[in-house]
């Protein structure tokens, strides 16, 4: 029970205490927890201690949790009365490269002034460090101005939702008594625009897959056996681009048989958002919607799936020339899938596609990189209806309710292991350019978001 | 004017002189002249200067001369009667990775058994460090068993074979008096078989292309594009796929209209030559032949051009996965050319197919690396006819006269700057993995390459 007084004291707080949050928000940014590179164990060792000791001091019975990989993050709040609510972000990474199109050190945080606003750069400001620490500010702002939180809290955070997370999964299993909880929140998503809070209830899934192609077993000179030896890039290449027809659709057989067209409602729901097509691809350099023919941006990248070629590499790729013919070439490729497709029978798929155009002499093998399902979650129940009122007093516009076309894996696993849903609230903005150079948080996204999850802990405890 | 005893007593020089030749040999190899790398251009000049001292010590007006890359190495020897030869080869070479593949360290040259055969293993003991010491071993011989050469020698050695060679041809021209003679000498090719020697009469040209494809201005999240963006890695493999058409034929439009079919005559001489397909891809790990269908692998290699990807890079390729859509994608790809076929008619036409085949939003850069003609040396004459007696005096076999799938392009810019025929004699065999891990050079190659041209010298100054 939180009355609105309550809830302005906690609000004032995190104002005066803002230049604190951001002075600790650029501490966990310094730590270079990329966990795809093996070469960067210790410092996502290092994020994680640092997030235990940061919880343990707002009074969470928190500690680093070993995994065979990264570890994970658990933390409990005091037992009390209302909901109990698990908290899920991540504090790896994605890599840095191409590092020469940084305007400054992804590692070395700065406030700098763009189109007008405030934003924080540096590789993880919105994904995830800077999402995850409005939940935590939150907290410390809850307990600094009331001297307790409002509601049962656990926290669950992650070192490896970038690098497939495959260890997280079994660390649920193992741990589900202890993680038990009401409801999941995640901060791992944007809002609708600027001035627009929303809810994530629909998410597609993710198929990864690393595919080689070899063919001689060495490299071969371009001159002495060009025209007679299979070059594994031709291969590959002619592999790739069978995957794609002229119309933008994924050729892959069967891709589309369990992918349902969007409700009449829901498809006015989204036409009545105003997305501006032109706006969103402008803000990358584009002007031409690629994909599937006559489907809306938003169709493509909240309910459509999608196969993309993520990296590609074969033969002499350094300065200068070589003629070389490769024994080897090889592609990481993605699909993103939607509700009712199966992770396992689109892998398989792919595979008996990519070995039904190997030509002779030519070998393929296949590596996997993570699968999961996309996600719907349930568009009612009180603790959405309650998270969308907090959000929506925050930032005095109502609350949408929308689909992503990322994928959050642990959202399934949240339902599928702990038979929990999920609220998706998040703060980031469509131009944070995660994963890309010049990675952003705008410092309204990290502020409001704090004051937001204030406002969504007092509704969750009325 | 040299008696058959005089090329007695050289020939027993280079017997009892082989171990200090090696040495030698040896000492040039752990020069690491990568002449595309620019990281490796001191160690290019250091391999410059040490022939230029060689040949110096030989009695040769020797030097290094400057270019805009790397030196070219010029050496002329006495005036003298009898024909004056150019003698041309390259103290560059390759990279070297994949590094993972080599048994040894590249450049630090070691003798093994393979086979039964001793064999030199460094990079370039075969491309083109030991060919080209074959020759200057056997100006030491006569020198040192005659005190003087059989014939006016002249050497032109140049350290950018591998990387493009674009600075040799503006030198050739500028020295066009001074590097006047009456025939060239390349040693860069191979020996027919085992026991048998082949002089090379038709190389095939090169045009050498980086073509890059950029769609956004910057890399994208595949959950928040994918399907809406162009994915440069999905649009470089369908321009690379459309290179080839299912018969193996290159699609190019115009690729072959200046390629005519070789005559009967060399059709049967080729055939005559007992080419051993099976055995040619199985050192390679291979058996069908890739290429266009119904020709012979000899006819491909020879007499038709092909296209091959010699690089392909874009996105994310290191460890682990990135959901990444890359902002560029970048292959480096080469022409194969044959008599009749216009470098920059060809490349020309790459362009123009490549810029008709880009979607909305993308972009293309090209790069060019160089391009020279396919030539053809006249199957007579005085010269050749000697070299062939010589060659065939010393293998006890009937010197054969072959193609070659390769290119060297300074075989075409003797002809029209020089106005020079040249003659390719090598010995190289077709399992050193020139361009490769564990690039190896026959001992044999070596000592009886030696003894071959102590021998053409002798017949050509006849």
């Amino acid at each position: 029970m939180t009355s609105s007084a309550a809830i302005d004291n906690v609000l004032a707080q995190v104002d005066s205490g803002l230049e604190r949050s951001l002075e600790r928000l650029f501490e966990l940014l310094r730590i270079k927890s990329i966990s795809t590179d093996p070469a960067y164990a210790g410092e996502c060792r290092k994020a994680a201690d640092w997030l235990a000791a940061e919880l343990t001091e707002l009074g969470f019975a928190a500690s680093a949790r070993p995994t065979p990989g990264h570890p994970v993050v658990v933390a409990h709040g005091p037992e009390q009365a209302g909901p109990h609510v698990l908290f899920y972000a991540h504090y790896d990474v994605q890599p840095v490269d191409p590092l020469d199109l940084w305007d400054t050190d992804p590692f070395a945080p700065v406030i700098r002034e763009k189109d007008g606003h405030k934003i924080i750069v540096a590789r993880g400001a919105s994904d995830d460090k800077g999402q995850m620490l409005t939940f935590i500010e939150a907290c410390r702002a809850w307990k600094t101005a009331t001297g307790a939180l409002p509601l049962r809290i656990s926290l669950l955070l992650e070192g490896e939702e970038e690098s497939g997370g495959k260890n997280l999964p079994p660390f649920m299993r193992e741990h589900a008594e202890e993680l038990r909880a009401d409801i999941a929140l995640v901060c791992d998503t944007d809002m609708w625009d600027r001035q627009t809070p929303s809810i994530t209830t629909m998410l597609r899934g993710l198929v990864a897959e690393e595919v080689e192609i070899a063919a001689a077993d060495k490299d071969l000179h371009s001159g002495m056996f060009g025209n007679a030896a299979h070059n594994p890039n031709q291969v590959l290449a002619g592999i790739i681009a069978s995957l794609r027809a002229p119309d933008g659709s994924v050729t892959l057989p069967g891709f589309y048989d369990d992918v349902a067209e969007i409700g009449p409602e829901l498809k006015a729901q989204w036409e009545g958002l105003g997305f501006d097509e032109q706006a969103f691809l402008g803000a990358v350099g584009l002007s031409v919607p690629a994909g599937e023919a006559g489907r809306s941006v938003l169709e493509m990248l909240w309910a459509r799936p999608t196969c993309e070629i993520n990296g590609m590499s074969g033969g002499y790729t350094g300065d200068g020339f070589k003629t070389v013919i490769p024994a080897r070439a090889s592609a990481k490729i993605s699909f993103r899938l939607v509700s009712g497709q199966d992770p396992d029978k689109i892998r398989a798929a792919f595979r008996t596609h990519v070995e039904s155009l190997l030509p002779a002499d030519c070998t393929v093998k296949f590596t996997p990189h993570g699968g999961s399902p996309a996600i719907t979650v349930p568009a009612d129940g009180i603790h959405l209806r309650r998270a969308l009122s907090g959000l929506t007093a925050e930032w005095g516009r109502q609350a949408v309710i929308t689909g992503s076309g990322g994928s959050i894996p642990v959202v399934g696993e949240f339902k599928s292991i702990l038979d929990l849903d999920t609220l998706l609230i998040g703060f980031a903005q469509v131009d944070d350019q995660i994963h890309s150079p010049n990675e952003k948080y705008d410092l309204e996204s990290f502020h409001r978001g704090i004051r937001s999850w204030v406002r969504v802990m007092g509704a969750l405890a009325e």
